[in-house]
């Protein structure tokens, strides 16, 4: 059984020529399907059709959204959920199957511990590589035409929910994933570079004095779930100077 | 004018569907010449072949690596140097020009500040966008087959000259760039991912405690540095929990 994890950015437009390569050469890629956004399924597929690669997908198992106080075990018992539905598909399909990541595996991404725990269970003996992919901050900067950071100076990445602290610890230049709303009080006066569905049809920017720009923000996330059914937002926060 | 700031990661491999289509749009793409990494310069080359666009190569200005009191100072007249090398070229040439970025313009790449001083000079006008590429850590979290942060925790991303810095300000999970042995010294019980030359034939990888590991990764880097004649090391270090 051999699996490849495959960085595909946002879609076909960011797909590398090794994870081109890569997709041709698995009999099939494996994908969750969810209730609610059939908007990304349909961008999933886009990606299996311009490579020729067959898709299969799985109910996504049930996740406590409701931000647990153990929220590295609520997220635990979701990965071994999705390990469970994905080792399904893999011993009776056999071959080499494909999993494609959103961005890239390395950041905020599930993909890589839910294959190592299909092979940790032993059913299967799994070989799995990786191939990196773009992730949405490269995608965010090179919209705003920004560098991360200031010369020579640190980025601090960070999902939103733990922005609050990485600010009361003295960072002052940090992307924020996965939400990117929550913890602004209080940062009126930082400059923001700002997006959602970056890399799609949908895509939102917004950028400028963070008090100034908030409505904007609001109004642009609005825009973008409307158009995709979806809504992924990617920020980069930096302190007045 | 028309300059396009494209993303090549470490070579052909890593061009995506958007920016191989740019770069067959382009007249030409510049590239500086340096006096001692032929090697890169072939790699860079590799790219344009592989797209079928041609590489004008101008000598890289003087740069005083001796790491002056005033870095930014330092920094800031080396790009004004550079971009009057590459806007000879531009204004010669006109068309539209590709300006070749390793890895990804988001990170430790001076190319966006550059363009933008030829901009500002103000002698030709220039419209420039910018297309991701796969970074060094991505790259090095993909060969790993690791996660650049733990569940839903944050990711310092820094110049090796900051590292001691961050260490002291509480960092415990950093990703280190631009030469990434300065100010290992106090970290023994980290653990280390490093990698050098990443996605070339020169490539090196070596996990483990940093204070077991760090003779391979001196002799790893050795060997990169005689099988390319250019050296460019990334490390993820995360304190032992």
């Amino acid at each position: 059984m051999r699996v490849r994890i495959l960085g595909i950015g946002m879609g076909p437009r960011h797909v590398t020529v090794e994870v081109a390569d890569a997709l041709r050469g698995c009999d099939y890629a494996v994908a969750v399907r969810k209730r609610d956004d059939d908007g990304l399924l349909a961008l999933r597929r886009s990606v299996c059709d311009a490579f020729g690669v067959p898709l299969v997908t799985v109910a996504d198992p049930e996740r406590d959204r409701d931000d647990p106080a153990d929220y590295p075990a609520a997220v635990a018992d979701w990965h071994e959920a999705r390990a469970v539905a994905f080792e399904r598909v893999l011993v009776e399909r056999g071959g080499t199957a494909a999993f494609l990541v959103w961005g890239d595996p390395s950041l905020y991404d599930s993909t890589l511990r839910i294959v190592e725990r299909i092979a940790a269970r032993g059913r299967t003996p799994v070989e799995y590589d990786v191939l990196p992919g773009i992730s949405a901050p490269q995608i965010l900067a090179a919209r705003h035409g920004i560098v991360l950071h200031e010369v020579g100076r640190p980025v601090h990445v960070t999902p939103a929910r733990r922005l609050r602290e990485a600010v009361e610890a003295g960072q002052d230049n940090l992307v924020v994933m996965l939400g990117g709303r929550h913890g602004f009080e209080g940062l009126e006066d930082w400059t923001i570079w700002w997006g959602a569905n970056l890399g799609t049809a949908s895509e939102e920017l917004v950028a400028g004095r963070l008090g100034d720009v908030r409505p904007d923000i609001d109004a642009a996330r609005r825009r973008a779930r409307d158009g995709a059914g979806w809504v992924m937002d990617t920020a980069l926060l930096r302190r007045a100077s």
